[in-house]
């Protein structure tokens, strides 16, 4: 059982698939480092509405990183949240919330894994200040950073670029780990995060890395095959409270991770998401923000749909064991 | 917001997508109508185990739906249902279970769509037979019937076949819907489901079809673009008491709503899933079975996965419309 959420996941040992078997069949297309059509790409930003952020190098005379609104909003700054009956039976309200993109390098063929280390930090300080600015909206109730890799994993766009959605709305699917947490934290006045992220440091078997500041584990009851969680150490329950040192230790082993996956796997699609409590909760001792990255190896099917249990065809004791012999040169 | 399970729903009417640009891209494959190393088609029957179930033609001398025990099962029978402590911080218990498959017919190149609607009929009676047996199994707390077609939708074999997956645990994800349409029977003295069957019979702009005992539409708060529900008007919380001519008539409407997917939309993956109170329920008043079917037109990314809430970028009344002005010949 996931403790976070207490749904079970079935781990599918019968079908017995080992680590290696999750490799990505594809041949990685060749891209250009500039694309004359890309919106992200330098030279094209009038493409795009005016930046919110943007981190200029002087000695390059270009841009690094750049947030803009997404032209094809899901939610928008327009209108209300009050909520309506339609129809004189459903609930609904307008879709107000922003919808920002963040372009992590002006480079149109690079991905996150093969950046270095400074820039990957620079992509996280991007996220930070663009959560921390969005969070202080006052109609905003919930942040999502989050970032699709590949046509699997939901983008249509190969320029490297991540997305943060501000909602009015605090999703029911958030508000169930905080009952969960919250409930674990009534019940023996500790932080579930916290305990969590101590047993697997004891335990040992299922972690990739740790650092002096994180840990990267794949969960005991993980949903999907190398479904990888990255835990700060410090006890921080809202992501924009994160200091400069913990984002260059973060972009350290978010930068290994993705590189590991990219050589072991052959560059899978993936999603990660920054995984937090708002703003106005910042000071609660329940929670402790992550990073949860998902790589799409299988498909969800019926089963999981009707049901909501996973079911798991690799085993994370052994993904994580491969991942953590697997030597980066 | 999905009245069932109190999630908001993000329509991106922003994006501006048609119905029909949601057509499937693709060839279809050309299949043989026998395949010698298919473990579904006749003749290969020891390829596979004993079955459960067999409709035998004698006209034909051949089975023409076909149940057994699934050779790689996500549960089995062997273990208990007792919950354990693992490592001394999460909860375990065995894959306790049942998981089968139903061949569908023993054509290798054929699709639900194509097949003749007494064909269909009787696939539905094989999932009826097979639910009700597995519900009655002493150890059985939810049982999922269900479809997956195509490689996105999560099946890797060809030949045209359902599973159904009978669980010793009810799953949160069901326990949850239940809690919403108990605290609306509480509140209301009436059944949340079939309240929404009317209200949508009564509006009419969602519905793609209506016959004596079925309805057919694209929910308001649809997840994805062309989510369709069919729903009993008959007042029944458990699929197993469907009636012959309930499973006949669903037979028709089923037919139709995947033959009108397949030529609209040129043959898409989908899943279907049939979600129903379980047996010890059955006498309940607060719910009603239905089958939920999700074409798999849209990826699912970063942002649902970390709020739980879908973006939708078709609008469900113009999807209905689009179907339900498709004429059938």
């Amino acid at each position: 059982m996931d403790p976070t959420t207490e749904e079970w996941v079935i781990m599918a040992k019968e079908r017995g698939k080992r680590p290696s078997d999750f490799v990505h069949q594809r041949d990685n297309p060749r891209l250009p480092t500039l694309s004359a059509s890309c919106p992200f790409c330098p030279g094209n930003e009038q493409m795009t509405p005016p930046a919110t952020l943007s981190y200029f190098d002087q000695s390059r005379q270009q841009w690094q990183v750049r947030a803009f609104a997404n032209r094809f909003p899901a939610l928008s700054r327009e209108g209300t949240a009050t909520r309506r009956e339609e129809e004189g039976f459903f609930l609904a309200m307008d879709g107000l919330g922003v919808h920002e993109v963040i372009v992590e390098t002006p480079v149109h063929n690079t991905s996150l894994a093969l950046m270095r280390e400074k820039e990957v930090e620079r992509v996280l300080r991007a996220y930070h200040e663009r959560h921390n600015a969005l969070s202080r909206l006052p109609f905003v109730r919930s942040v999502i950073t989050f970032r699709n890799h590949g046509r699997s994993a939901g983008t249509s766009l190969e320029h490297p670029h991540s997305q943060i959605i501000a909602t009015s709305v605090v999703p029911r699917h958030v508000r169930r780990r905080y009952e969960v947490a919250i409930r674990y934290y009534d019940e023996t006045g500790r932080c579930l995060y916290s305990d969590l992220l101590d047993h697997e440091l004891r335990i040992g078997k299922r972690l990739i890395m740790e650092t002096g500041r994180f840990a990267v584990f794949h969960p005991f009851a993980s949903h999907r095959p190398f479904e990888t969680w990255i835990m700060p150490k410090v006890r921080q329950a809202y992501f924009g409270n994160a200091s400069a040192e913990d984002l260059r230790n973060l972009a350290h082993v978010l930068r290994m991770t993705l590189l590991k996956l990219y050589r072991a796997l052959n560059n899978p699609d993936f999603n990660y998401v920054i995984d937090t409590i708002p703003l106005e909760d910042q000071n609660k001792r329940y929670y402790l923000w992550h990073l949860r990255l998902i790589p799409r190896l299988t498909e969800v099917a019926g089963f999981e749909i009707g049901s909501g249990i996973y079911i798991n065809t690799a085993i994370p004791e052994e993904t994580a064991q491969f991942m953590r012999e697997l030597k980066i040169t």
